[in-house]
């Protein structure tokens, strides 16, 4: 035991076949697509996923009984930056959220039946998913407790009402897995259960796709209408009235996950500014010549290499245990700072480009659309802002 | 004389005219169009601009002897900032770039001919016209003097060839004021000319639209392409080889015109969190009472305030002398300061709206990207920061 | 009326004295002393008091009856900023804290007895004053309504027990404006009252001087102990009761004179630094030269102007009220940001200039702990951030 | 080989023995001299470090044959994170600067007689060292290649002259270890050799010490003048002309260590703002329940968190290869991010202690100063980042 910051033989082996693969397979195609992802055919997906499975890359972070390479969150953490290093290589590995998070949720939760219906074709990217927990305000936001859709019990199963928005990938998912009030009232700090819900399902609506800042994520965002939207008994995923520590389960990785991926965006945004400074002139200067433009270019090095200490750093404390109240205040931690270090990294990238960045000649300006959204889902920074502020008194206190 | 930050009597009569126009006529089109600007079509160009004469506030900053009030550019800031306050409120005033920038240079650079012919259709709202500068690297961008846009001798004229881009409003533009080398070098300090040219004259091509991050300006963003051009001596504007010069006419007052519109975005931005903080609750307690986003709210006050003194001491710089080295040090800084205070009000807007502030149900995220681009245009902050050193440092050694 | 920056004529001339005073006697005197200001001897103050009314510039905010010029807050704005470009400026004056201030509210609080007795002599130079409000926690702070030293009923008079902290220039002075509660509890609104207390009054004790981070005020800080410190009924400023209201008479133009003579300090900076980088080569270039010396400097350029562009628009508002809402959220948000930025400029100037800047070789080093207080002193940034945010919240549910 | 952030186990047990030291002994020095450090008699320095003896604690960087414990960057991260808690920890465990860097620096350039004469007293802590560089301008600075100081050939020996200031723990060092130049001119690249120079050699004046912002060094800094300062043969270290190489070999892991050390004094303010704000009230709560109190808390665990995660990373990286282009990237990258983050986190500490935190009732005003210096000594942020952001350029040219 010491510190260290190599991966495995294994690990660093498939990074560099997904580097690779990445380069030579996703980048033309994202390229072509101009880094519009959430209206994307799936038949771009199907494409990109054989390219993978051929690749020998596909969903590595799924168990082996699933075909993947049982990742652990370190492995992820090498794996996933180079999967982000284009905004499709994450859905061609089939490690982009929601899936991602939904096929790590379902291999601690699902049981034997739904594994087999829900999880296996999910891993296998037969089909897509999508995780329903937020809602218009008033209901379950930055705060789940606020959680106003319902799930009634009747005969052999229940009944789900209300309204889900930011659903993201829900156009063109075949399952949701819905957060609904089995018990309690809004506020209450328990009393959720989780559904797995098929989209074809009769009361469940896909009401509108929502137009967003953010495009980068295969399906966009919709509003989802639950309206006497009956499930039976067997798609209650784990206990019932147990959803909340469920989403812990999900959150705390999917949300350092998240950060693994754009880390991926923040490093191909410095290679495009750093291709474009390195041979653009401007009064009679490279441009990397010029002290300011040299600064973007470090503070964006050093937020790149900060970020991923703290991933790395992120994903060992999850490794040694997930949900422990370490885990949560280094994901916490992570997320906040990951989130806006990515965005500066690519609003310097941006600025160092100038027209050309605001263009969408290259990619940046879509990346930034993207990165915007990051800093609000997965917990906007003042939430998890306040919840590491309490943890930090609470140690102190007791220490 | 004595300081003072009040307008006078008309110009703040003129203000709450436009302060009301604006709410009544212009936000109810710019919400039904989502804050698209850019590609929209030309009627509602004209019923703004009809309703805007309706109500007497059109063209304010023209002439009296054509149409407008005349104002100065302490009266510009005043009703300028009223008008910026929807992304249409400009172009109903007739106060948008490029045309606001072009009818003042016009009204100073222009012969009586070229009043006729240009400024009075202009001014009047009948035409647009367009600013053809900018040009591909490496060509003009920041560093106006590495012009490569060539116009040489012909008999009677001067043929134009070269390619210019991101030449806002083109699209639908009835005359471009051209910028071409008419002796000298790339990077020589002097040698340019400035042309009238007609959009249908032969020779000039909008050969695309090109797809940027902001969508606000009416007509977008196109790249011409010159390619033996020929206009008549008398399309010349000004002297040969004053081009240079008279960018300089146009430019800080342009800068400095801009602010003022972008202002008023910042405090619409401002106002729409202001709304939603005093309306959402989370966590047990209205938004605007939680310390996190009191915070965000009060850096936006401020830097609005700030903006807006900034803005203020420009303009009264101006109106003393429009083209000393006060002037331009001032409307460097100032541009600086608030193309960088409006994009982080607007950017805290987004954040303390959370998920609403992503999607385009409010028009928060459009602004963003509106705003995003102002950092670059009209000089980049760097540009316009090493100028401002530099001047400091002159300022120090002589005195 | 239309906006202006120029100060009057008279005002101007007073400005160019000042600026001339301080940089022929003041600069040599702080210079000799190395910036410490806190424990000078009081020969030091009658010194350069005397050469200040030699030079016809001394005391120009008080009244004419008190040999002053009577100049408005506009007038100080132009005047205090010249005269804050020493540290020592202010004191040779008689325009420093906490003086100035008390200076103002006797002038407007004190009746005819009281301004013979202590204005008089204050305005002449004659004696120092000090503001005991400030108690050590759980008292008044930030939050002038935890008040809780007492002031009890006694025959023909008050009693009054308390601690008082930072108590700046109570060493050396001959009188102290004492806050106290007359009626009520610590955390009520009212109840406060203000009393003249002389300070070899028995019953007052001067405990001990405070070691701080600044040491740039005439008397330091100190801490004083009220034990049954009796005062008369005709030492009562004002009202019985009324101490908050008059707070407000003195905190709002007293925090905005802080920030004009801040102002000062920051420009003194940022030449230290200009005459610094324009001289000093490294890596073969002067270091203006270098572009991130660049951005410091105009950053700092730029929050100069930004600065004192707020402080005129704030003089402006509390000259037409000075004590109307708009006066007080005007003179938060100056507050807020002219601190900050005055701490900026001097941080970046001391960057510059390496090592010669954290030595006491040059006065950067003691300018900077000096600003390190005015982030904290008269309201903490995140007071008064607070407060506009609410103010701002307010404004908009009611417009 | 995997990600990994334990230390081993014997370095666990040591920074166990290390924390308890540093509260029960140390602390209560630092807290009686009131983080005085700079002019503390030498008797303070001889008993703290017999108790560190004692406790086991002492030297833990130097090899086994000196005492010490051998070990790695890696464990003296996690062991010198602890001893800088207080300003006087490392002192005690003689791990200071700027000892520290010249026992390493012996430990590998020295031959056996040097080792015997000047690195055994000096890692036993019988004698204190300086490392003569630094020379006023125009000399080596932040560009060491300045250098001009001169060593030219006598009999048997070398003559030094030339000045040095800013020279760290001079005063009452033993010994110096002197940069001169023994060929070339101030700019070449090479060209210096380094020497062994007992302080009390004829020729060698310590002129005078340097008043600073920081003052948590012992011994301070000074002025040192050679003026005709011969020393023998044995006396150079190393080679001759080798002396830019050394340092290279000193300064990577000396600008290393310094940040783990200041780690220290991060964590130990965001613990005093810890404890004062979970205890004091103001407007009717504990400040830790205000947002804007828990926002600044936040970012301090945030920052100390990237910071220790980055330190951890370059001391894995130089325990690779220490003196690698990687390993330069890594420290300097480091360097700024650490400097600058402990420099946010103590003025955060700072704030929401309020005038408590400007007092020297606690220690964060003291350091917050010598913080500040950290910003500037071993080469200032600027100089890290223009070297980052050409290698940056570098790599990405040749990738």
């Amino acid at each position: 035991m010491t510190i260290d910051f190599s991966p495995p033989d294994d690990v660093a082996k498939l990074a560099v076949r997904v580097e690779e693969f990445v380069h030579d397979v996703v980048i033309p195609v994202e390229q072509r697509r101009r880094g519009m992802v959430h209206d994307g055919p799936d038949e771009i997906r199907e494409q990109l996923q054989q390219a993978a499975r051929d690749a020998g890359v596909f969903c590595p972070q799924a168990g082996r009984e699933y075909g993947g390479a049982g990742l652990d969150l370190r492995g992820q953490a090498v794996v996933f930056e180079r999967a982000g290093y284009s905004l499709l290589g994450p859905l061609a590995l089939n490690c982009a959220a929601p899936d991602e998070g939904n096929i790590h949720l379902l291999e601690v939760v699902a049981d034997e039946e739904q594994r087999k219906r829900y999880l296996g074709p999910l891993a296998r990217g037969e089909v897509r998913s999508c995780f329903a927990m937020t809602e218009p305000a008033p209901g379950a936001g930055s705060d789940p407790r606020a959680l106003t859709t319902t799930a009634t019990r009747v005969a052999g199963g229940w009944r789900i009402d209300g309204r889900k928005w930011f659903i993201s990938g829900a156009r063109g998912a075949s399952f949701a897995i819905c957060m609904a009030r089995t018990s309690g009232a809004p506020g209450d700090a328990g009393g959720a259960t989780m559904f797995l819900v098929d989209t074809d399902q009769p009361g469940l609506t896909l009401e509108r796709d929502i137009d967003s800042m953010d495009q980068g994520l295969f399906g966009g965002h919709s509003e989802l209408v639950f309206d006497g939207c009956v499930v039976p008994d067997e798609q209650v995923l784990g206990e019932v009235d147990e959803g909340f520590a469920y989403a812990q389960v999900r959150l705390a990785p999917a949300r350092l996950t998240h950060c693994m991926r754009w880390l991926g965006i923040a490093r191909r945004a410095q290679d495009i500014a750093l291709d474009h400074v390195t041979t653009r002139q401007a009064f009679g200067a490279r441009l990397i010549d010029l002290g300011m433009v040299q600064q973007h270019v470090a503070d964006s090095e050093i937020d790149i290499e900060a970020a991923r200490a703290l991933v790395y750093r992120c994903a060992w404390q999850l490794d040694q245990n997930a949900t422990g109240a370490d885990a949560v205040h280094h994901s916490s931690m992570t997320k906040v700072f990951v989130a806006e270090a990515v965005w500066r990294v690519i609003d310097r990238a941006v600025q160092v480009c100038g027209a050309l960045g605001i263009s969408e000649d290259v990619l940046l300006s879509r990346y930034l659309r993207d990165a915007r959204a990051f800093r609000i889902y997965d917990g906007p920074s003042e939430t998890h802002r306040w919840a590491v502020a309490r943890r930090a008194a609470r140690r102190r206190s007791t220490s």
